[in-house]
């Protein structure tokens, strides 16, 4: 099977019609009707075998991180995904690896509403996948990093550190165990999208680390944080949880700040959504986090960094 | 210097101002207006060192070709360039070489008049880059491969085979001759994107061989071709040229396709623009390519094909 067989038999499947596509995958570019009266969103990540996952993760799995991690940003941007292409270099055909990357990668493509529109498959000694996704947002409404303001509430949207957790266990040769999900299928919060839109005003997703995620988005809007180490959501039975829950990355929750103005609708309408949200903390004049705890004790000392690709020689964390 | 320096330093000086850019690079996504009345055009396109290019090409030019070979896409669709987004995997992060890239990269960007909207710099042990280039046209003109019919004529828009010859003599040591050059640093020929979207009926550029991306532009819009050998531009001082003509890839020529009644403005536009053509066949009813030669005396028999990824086991052709 060549490059060409390989395109029309998985992807071309994957690029169904509607959706503003005018041409879709089998021509030098896909042609595309943005909607009226909505600005894009442009998003891209890519993933390296040995560096974002394990060489021996099972291709469905590859198909859906390459996606879900995109998808990710479009929800923290508040934006409704639309289309993506996918960019996959790859060291040999083989048909029922494609077939089933193809699988996970349109499994979550169907429920986050996405349509491939393009791609290109190329022949590299590393996996490697990269997509680029456009999302949509009624004009002015995408959400920024830089939006927060001293008083506003920080909010997570689910437990920190379960994807390091998860990826500890499959280091250590776990295969079935239920606390592999996190990290072997991450679920980009979808159903948040409209509420952030309307509630929220900053907002990141937790790919590198809560404590320098949380540090991004303070750094964009110029102001500083207080955080009360106890709301922190993590897995109590694990010693390392608080750790993992600061540092660890890959979990793909949201973290994002509401006007005390908003509280009460904001919670509402996460409650009518049944989405978990958790606290943490409080946006302040100045720079920088001042870790706490509940009972105002002394904060242990929080030191290190989240996620960056070029300071660890081997598999991240 | 770790990933989001070099993202500071490197990268965010290339995301201009403008061109409906409301949020650039910094956030999870850029947030982008598209022009009124136009309909969008987006493609990817990955190179991988080692098999896209040689691992001792010159930094600069891994940058450039990275923007070209997309670019080129978006003039084969009569695309107007906006918007692009950059994914680079890297096995280290060395301040000349992103340097030099960059510099590769802008230096092709400012010229196409393209912004950089966001990207993803991680670790990997194969340098690969892949760009993402969003375009636009006016609603309805987007030039498909799909829109030949029989009587128009088939035009290249340069001498072919020159990136192949130049790869030669890449791989023969030589590193000053001039005829490096088209492999070096292909030239996307925008300049072609205004008149091919008004008097072409379909494109495609030539990447991977006028005969196979001929052959793709042909079974697009169910038509066959006669094509004469004699016609076919390339460099009579070398041996091996008509191969590198017909199978060659990398030229980043385009081949179109033009109706008898339009002949005329077409000619007088291109030459208004300076701009080289050279008219090399016709599209008949049928299937496929029939190669002649100018006397009518039997054509050699053309066998082969262009390039495919998984084909061959070391560096392109």
């Amino acid at each position: 099977m060549n490059e060409f067989e390989a395109i029309a038999r998985f992807f071309k499947p994957l690029s169904r019609e509607g959706a503003g596509i005018r041409t879709g995958i089998g021509d030098d570019g896909a042609v595309l009707q943005a909607p009226r009266d909505r600005e894009l969103v442009i998003a891209t990540d890519t993933i390296v075998s040995g560096i974002h996952f394990p060489a021996d993760f099972p291709p469905g799995a590859v198909g859906h991180r390459a996606l879900a991690v995109n998808l990710s940003d479009l929800v923290a941007m508040g934006a409704d995904p639309a289309w993506y292409t996918l960019a996959l270099a790859l060291p040999q055909i083989r048909t029922s690896w494609l077939a089933a990357f193809a699988r996970g990668l349109d499994g979550l493509a169907r429920k986050a509403h996405i349509h491939l529109v393009g791609g290109d498959t190329v022949r590299s000694p590393v996996l490697t996948a990269t997509i680029t996704v456009v999302g949509t947002v009624p004009k002015g409404q995408a959400l920024l990093r830089s939006g927060a303001r001293p008083g506003d509430r920080i909010f997570v949207s689910g437990i920190l550190g379960l994807a390091t957790q998860g990826l500890a266990l499959w280091q250590d040769g776990q295969r079935h165990s239920h606390r592999l999900r996190p990290f072997l299928h991450p679920e980009p919060r979808l159903p948040w999208i409209p509420i952030l839109r309307s509630v929220a005003r900053a907002a990141i997703d937790v790919s590198d680390g809560f404590a320098q995620d949380l540090g991004h988005l303070l750094e964009a809007s110029q102001v500083g944080a207080t955080v009360d180490l106890d709301r922190i959501p993590r897995d109590r039975r694990d010693p390392d949880s608080l750790k993992r829950a600061l540092f660890g990355g890959d979990d793909y929750e949201l973290c994002f700040t509401v006007p005390s103005a908003r509280l009460s609708v904001f919670r509402a309408r996460a409650r009518r959504a049944r989405l978990t949200f958790f606290e943490v903390g409080r946006v302040i004049p100045g720079k920088g986090i001042c870790w706490q705890k509940s009972d105002g004790s002394p904060s242990p000392e929080i030191k290190g960094s989240g996620f960056d690709h070029f300071a660890k020689p081997e598999m991240r964390r």
